[in-house]
């Protein structure tokens, strides 16, 4: 064999083998259930990350529900382009981060009547897909009860995926949920003076 | 003061200390420029996210063009949701995994036509973002020249901005980034038997 037919060989090889482990791995994967999802860590890509499990969702007809906790802002991309579906309930229920508003207890007041919102979905078999949009920050400031929070969500309907996003998820949260994903920043245009650009960043 | 007194001045007064640290770094992120952004690492959300950037791009009346270079499903929620707007040019360009294929003069064939799709987005200024989902393989398997790749990319349009999502970016691609985040994995649905999920996995 000539070296690049070798190289082919071995490549087939290396690649049937690779099949049989991956094919092993999905026969046993075969149940199905709602899931909860946590994306934390510093980097970005978390919110965004649950706005593209958004347009997958309403791809395939099902129905979302979004409630964002911190932010304030609606003049958002994401709040645009998905908000317009009847089949996707937006809300925006926040009054920006702490360091904006500088009012602690103004700031759990919001939070609990977020959490009202979130709760009636939680509840609520008819939603295929909750995302609860920054969401950690409101358990690691200790805005809302932890307990009450961690079980509303161990008590959601059993084919709901629910995701919940931002920074430092608490331990709790990560052992309860199914999938965890860390995002970390290796490197950021904001760092290097760029701002915060549209279509990208909101 | 009272104890909760005491907690809230306190409160404010570490968040008006962090709102000036934020607010000046605001100040000095104040140039604009088309954004090279690499999603990588082995969790989940990497082309979630990227897909949640065509959401908020599309929101915004920017034009999109999408390049799928692995996936050979076309039944995905993202393809049927993101695909059917006219702002959105959405190609599926890949034969499945390597593992699949298990034929790399085939995979490099595939590799290079998908190539000629991007490369045309890649200079074209009209599409405000570009995502090439997966792209990260075709260099970390040398399906791709590397060069050819590095150089299309340094000469995209300047206000463009441009997503490259996949495991394993080679340093070359991560150094040429802007932005570039890694997605971890703390925790997988998958691993404990419950298979890919319709809205969140496709």
């Amino acid at each position: 064999m000539s070296g690049e037919q070798k190289r082919e060989h071995y490549h087939k090889i290396r690649m049937e083998r690779k099949k049989a482990q991956i094919d092993a791995a999905i026969a046993r994967a075969d149940s199905e259930k709602g899931l909860l999802l946590v994306i934390t860590g510093n980097g970005k890509g978390k919110s965004t990350s649950a706005f593209g499990m958004v347009g997958r969702a309403l791809g395939h007809g099902m129905k979302v529900g979004v409630c964002q906790f911190i932010k304030s802002r609606t003049d958002t991309g994401e709040e645009a382009f998905f908000g317009a579906y009847d089949n996707c309930d937006w809300h925006v229920l926040g009054d920006g981060f702490t360091w904006d508003t500088q009012d602690r207890s103004g700031d759990i007041a919001t939070s609990e009547r977020g959490w009202e919102v979130a709760s009636q979905m939680l509840s609520d078999p008819s939603y295929d897909l909750v995302v609860l949009d920054e969401l950690t920050y409101l358990l690691s400031y200790d805005y809302l009860d932890k307990d009450l929070v961690l079980n509303t969500l161990s008590e959601k309907p059993e084919m709901q995926h629910v995701v919940v996003t931002g920074r430092n998820a608490i331990s709790e949260l990560k052992d309860l949920a199914d999938t965890v994903s860390e995002v970390q920043d290796v490197k950021h245009a904001y760092k290097s003076g760029i701002k915060a650009q549209k279509g990208i960043d909101y």
